[in-house]
């Protein structure tokens, strides 16, 4: 079961383990837009050179008007993974707090870099601020949707900043719930301050085999990423796709409203299989159940792969169904019941 | 100047610097093979999910069988200087001595990190290692195209050994002269040394747009460097590639002929404008001129862009045209001559 509550994606050793299962799999073990942008794919040419700088700095420029924010605060970064591993190396904290459940490649990360890492109870997130040297949480949280108030994470790196700390926010899944984004509540300030929010461009787009996300801070910190990461982060593909995909609203508005009625459709399918809906966001749902690791197995053995949880046995995350998988997801679903 | 002295492939700011240029331009900037792999990029599928781990790993298992070593000991990473930014963090040095003059990628890398950096001579190479914890060399080299001997290697890497300290070898433009890698050459034995071998995609296979390349290492160094860099490394399109071209031994027969005898004739244009070939690789020819900062600009108003250096006012580099801009790389060069 391991290899399945670390990460989901893992659908070649789901093939093995659920042999007999119908084909072709469906993948719900991710949180990811099942509907793609139309991007068009990077040129031969620019397949064929190493991508100009300039066009990665406009790629952070049309990544930086989207998130709201100036363009000498953003950092390209080959996917959110990629730039979750670049701040401990720029950062350098002893003391590192992680607010969880979460997402453990945060913890990975900084425990790889020899930080001492300990995990905050949301609720008493603030006086963290007082112990820790970086406090990191994801907003809205993965897997359970719950969300921090702009002015909590203000007071939070307020009081990390008067020792010297700093506050990174994990935005990978903010794009369904864009009016939480820190980055958009704070205008201007937060460029003086002490807060790191990172983004992700494959989730809400649907295209994270581009491996494309971003580090948004002040100018100072952006500058000493850059020089650690290096030349040529991303691919012409993700500079291609962030292009074309980020200054389209309309894409964005129809593919907003379109996540949320998925969203609701498969809590109504959650509720009618017997599972409790805990939270999410439009891209991902979490449920309970007394047996999830039994309807874990089950719903697998019917080709359907979902996101079991180690350390909270009764959880399964689902991703959203393509518009083709939903006969199927509702079958396995309503016949993974024990 | 400092632009086009740093790296290659500026050619944004060649179009503004150099306006009145003939159009398009030509790059020759970079040592890269001007005609790529025909490489079928990854499906709609592949590009919509986060890659498996396990086709990372098939495409580590094929490039570890085209660089003659076993699969657990390579770790694929968006791009050489992806690989060249990962070492510092994991290997920890406070002393590294990098054979110069060489890519200006390895010296950046180390300082980011807090170490002391200095310049090692070739010819006193094996004594560096008693007072360097690394010791960074690129084989063959770049922009010269030097070439270390394999028992020269391994003097280095015994003498590194015996004090706690590494070799780092740079292979990326070794395709072109296989014979001369050191993985080649030590069978299984390197394994068990502290000798970390670097390799390219995009150079040879003409596709740096996508992004790859690889560490060979020991096995628990590979873990180390595994752990620090996270999740899917690199790319749908990037594995796609690297799928399709390790394997393909025909086309890399054919494209060695046809690199040599390329830069064949880049050579005979070279001497016949009046410049001296000092070296190079198959992928880029190394030549010298009293004018060749001037040469530069005369060649970058005609619309050929290549690559000068500060630490060397008389050196020129150039990458070889693709098949239907010998006439104007010629032309360029015949009326570069003061």
């Amino acid at each position: 079961m391991e290899t399945f509550t670390t990460h989901g994606g893992r659908l070649g050793e789901a093939r093995r383990r659920f042999g007999g299962a119908v084909e072709p799999w469906i993948d719900l073990s991710t949180g990811v837009n099942p509907r793609p942008y139309p991007a068009r794919p990077a040129s031969s040419r620019a397949r064929a050179r190493l991508p100009d700088p300039e066009e990665t700095a406009a790629l952070e420029t049309a990544a930086a008007a989207a998130f709201g924010v100036g363009a000498d605060a953003v950092l390209a970064t080959p996917g959110v993974e990629a730039a979750i591993r670049l701040l401990p190396g720029v950062l350098r904290a002893p003391r590192v707090g992680i607010v969880e459940p979460t997402y453990g490649g945060h913890a990975e990360a900084w425990r790889a870099a020899g930080a001492v890492v300990s995990g905050i109870d949301r609720k008493v997130l603030a006086d963290a601020a007082d112990t820790c040297d970086v406090i990191v949480l994801v907003n809205p949280n993965n897997p359970d949707g719950e969300t921090f108030a702009a002015e909590v994470l203000l007071e939070v790196a307020g009081r990390a900043e008067s020792r010297g700390g700093w506050l990174i926010v994990d935005e990978a899944y903010v794009e369904t719930s864009p009016e939480i984004s820190v980055l958009a509540h704070l205008g201007d300030a937060w460029r003086a301050s002490r807060l790191i929010v990172l983004r992700s461009f494959g989730k809400f787009f649907g295209l994270p085999g581009l491996r494309l996300g971003f580090v948004a801070a002040r100018p100072d910190v952006i500058g000493r990423l850059r020089s650690r990461q290096g030349e040529w982060p991303v691919s012409a593909d993700a500079i291609a796709a962030g292009l074309q995909a980020y200054p389209d609203r309309p894409w964005a508005d129809q593919t907003l409203r379109r996540l949320a009625a998925d969203a609701r459709r498969l809590d109504d399918l959650l509720i009618r299989a017997g599972l409790n809906v805990l939270g999410g966001t439009s891209l991902f749902r979490l449920a309970a159940a007394d047996d999830a690791q039994g309807r874990f197995v089950r719903m697998a053995e019917a080709g359907v792969l979902t996101r079991p949880f180690d350390h909270a046995p009764t959880w399964l995350r689902l991703g959203l169904p393509d518009p083709d998988n939903w006969p199927r997801v509702e079958a396995a679903l309503m016949e993974s019941a024990p």
